[in-house]
């Protein structure tokens, strides 16, 4: 038998690239576990079984009991512990084997891989490179999550296709006018009846210590995100978007005037927003062609009625659709051929940053 | 990741062939294409997106964006121009880029290939290999479809098969009294009463410049696809099977005794005939095991009415699934295995004449 | 094209095994097997159709007429020929060609395989390997199944594993207490009204000729395979696991006290079971991770109604699907990467005896 492994993700020249190692990496929501329900995850190659102890810790493991490579995640959670539920083998949260049915001696070579994991920001972080490394102030800031004010609406969707082609998605964001001209993108009425064209989020990208940052001021702009009740004024925008694939968004409305008032720097503690809003976006590698998304899109409580959020959420839907799909046939093209003739244009500055970056991380990490 | 090219079709001693160069390739049936909606095609191989422009004119382009690998038949028909809908790249019916959003400056590297293409007897064509010696004159010569006398219906299928097993089929038709047994191939009724066995088409086969060449008389023979108003008599048909696949197949019911008059030549100006009838098949390579399979059947209007001929068509067009059945089932079993031991019959002499005429203009052009 | 074998199993140095040489294999239960209807099987790599000639002798041939690889599974069975149906060439039980269409000379060389066959023990048996060894003698003896006593149930399932892996599971019966903690493996209610606990199937595995023996006494157990009627007393079980890869499993209830009486070893024919059943369970493999499994459950008619075995057969159904998610998710661990981190434990016993065995033989055989 061919001993082929499909979740092996190798470096390539091209649009693919292999996932960092030495990174936190978003397993999940919070919620996606449910406490001692054996869930499994490939996250960056590796199979594993997450689940949920009494009291709330979460346990990562490997996803297969080296007795017969059972799977652990078909298995039961008893305690800290997880029992293969084919021999019934049992291993501790720290992947060493605890008992054995039917004798005495329980091998000290029986045991399996466990993963560093920490729950921060809602949401479930697997380390995957070497453990003495796996330090949880590495995970990534997203504590702007835990501000009370946001009323906070998150999804997750599996893509047929490499990270870094939903990376390069999320870090043009000039594909909005034509990709989502339907959703996103269209023309949204203004407070005083014009109606205000699309988006033209042209802020230059600017390199960060682990990212990029785009921001700007769009005076006289309004997007689909910005509740109707909001006056119409000066709109800025900030989008970092940072290793090893996580888009932090956030936005609002301010009085007419303040863009020229900050004379294009970004707004201080002293400029009250009329709105405010939040999106963050993340991938995770599965193999090397599938992953996992993960998004979060959030509004100021004060700033509509969640009748009107729950709306444009589901606008937010439709366009995460449009992009699956443009995506997915993205990656059919990209698998047909090793793609050795591309074109860049103006718009890419962000993502060739970004990619410069992650190529520099995964050289010296990997 | 690997570069794996599913669609590339490399040269095989067995059953399967790959797809001649410097071909005309038949794209769709011309109602396929409307007005603006880009259609996406795979041909010999090469992924193309095909759109009608205003005037009706066809263009073929390369299906990638050189941006991003986005597939152009996921975009916008504006004008002659099309829109790649992901970052609103645009390029001319010539594959030249005119348009990227945000930037003055068009770069010239920024092209697709463009495919030539014509319409012509009711099809679309696309011409696979070098554009230089894509001369019209060199598209098969279907005209026979273009006669006013004709009832016309036409179909096509995907088949999971090499398009040299369809070629086969077509090439031999001593299959239709076992393949087809319960439709193409079942006794019916003749005008005197008498029933008429299965059709005992077996002309020999002889070459012609670009294929090969059955025809013959069969006195008192009849076939499903003579209307049952026709009178008995000798029946006459003749098939020609050209390159690179394309089967021509007209026949028809003459007088009794003209078989005699004619000495076994084909019939006359002089001879006029009871019926005529009309059949075109003709395969287009998609990838090495996936084929576009086109079908035409036309009865003479004044022959019957449209009642049934329509009933004829039914039939038919359960002869056709027949056919995909066992050649699918056929392609798996080579699939499996090459094949090295194969065993000629007499009935072989067409499809070996066809082939060997194949190979021989593969070997010169590819 | 590449000419990929997907069929072709080569040895392996872990949880995988090719199929052994030289070994009558189970092709099916006899009535699957409907006068002249070909069916297809897959076996051991090979694609062969079988049917069943009038009078009701089994033919086997390679499924592949050698004219243009259609398979004659598609065919039509004519007494004991069979005829291809896409072109009518005609096979003998024998594989010889004995008619082609249109032709006079048949040629010598048109053959197909045949296939050593026979029918014993409501079962079909297939020969692969050398034809001059396939004497009918060495078809498993499973005369068990023909006593008159029994009432049979029996079933097949496709697995999407290695042969190996399900045998795996037959020879270590600890698993029962965990995989099928809801079925086969619950407490049953005693007849004095204590539940017994799970089954111990513990008995220390030997080395046959021809595989390895568990067998013991279980005083005061009882599973779910016990008509609730039989009174309790002193269980025994005898498991042999013989090559190919066949369980014979037979066990029965006693009186209290015959355990003892017999020191531990087998009763007698003195003994008079107040119970008696029978489990033959079998694997064929199709191809390196494709298994046709077989299963058979036999009660002693005057033990129980019909409507008590039948539910004890629907727990068994129910256990038989745990079985096959378990193993499937086995396989497709294994699939991820070679098995080179293995854990033995005690229980493991068994399938090593076996394993040992078939590897002594496929390196005899193959």
């Amino acid at each position: 038998m061919t001993t082929e492994r499909p979740d092996v993700i190798k470096e390539s020249g091209g649009l693919e690239l292999p996932p960092l190692g030495d990174t936190w990496y978003i397993a999940g929501w919070a919620p996606e576990f449910e406490p001692s329900l054996p869930v499994s995850r490939m996250i960056a190659g590796e199979q594993m079984v997450l689940y949920r102890v009494p009291g709330g810790r979460m346990v990562g493991l490997e996803d297969r009991c080296p007795h017969r490579w059972a799977p652990l995640s078909l298995g039961r959670v008893e305690g800290e512990h997880i029992r293969c539920m084919y021999h019934g083998v049992k291993y501790g949260s720290d992947g060493q084997c605890v008992e054995v049915p039917g004798q005495d001696l329980v091998p000290k070579t029986l045991c399996v891989r466990s993963y560093p994991i920490v729950e921060k920001h809602h949401l479930v972080w697997v380390w995957i490179g070497d453990p003495a490394k796996a330090h949880p102030s590495r995970v990534p800031d997203l504590s702007v999550m835990d501000e009370p004010q946001w009323r906070l609406y998150q999804g997750v969707v599996e893509y047929k296709a490499n990270h870094a082609l939903i990376s390069d998605n999320l870090l043009d964001l000039t594909h909005v006018r034509f990709l989502h001209e339907r959703t996103l993108g269209r023309p949204v009425a203004t407070v005083s009846g014009t109606p205000s064209g699309p988006p033209q989020v042209r802020a230059e990208p600017r390199r960060l210590d682990n990212g990029v940052r785009a921001e700007g001021w769009y005076p006289g702009s309004r997007i689909i995100a910005i509740p109707k009740s909001v006056p119409d004024g000066d709109l800025w925008m900030r989008s970092d978007y940072i290793v090893p694939g996580i888009l932090i968004s956030r936005g609002g409305m301010y009085a007419p005037g303040t863009a020229t008032e900050c004379e294009g720097l970004p707004p201080g503690t002293q400029h009250v927003p009329l709105s405010d809003g939040l999106a963050i976006h993340a991938v995770t590698p599965m193999r090397a062609r599938n992953t996992r998304y993960f998004y979060l899109q959030g509004f100021r409580v004060s700033d509509a009625e969640k009748d009107e959020t729950d709306a444009i959420w589901q606008v937010s839907q439709e366009a995460f659709v449009e992009d699956l799909k443009m995506i997915e046939a993205q990656q059919e093209n990209v698998a047909l051929d090793s793609p050795h003739r591309m074109g860049g244009i103006a718009a890419d500055r962000g993502l060739v940053m970004f990619r410069s970056l992650m190529k520099r991380l995964i050289s010296d990490r990997n």
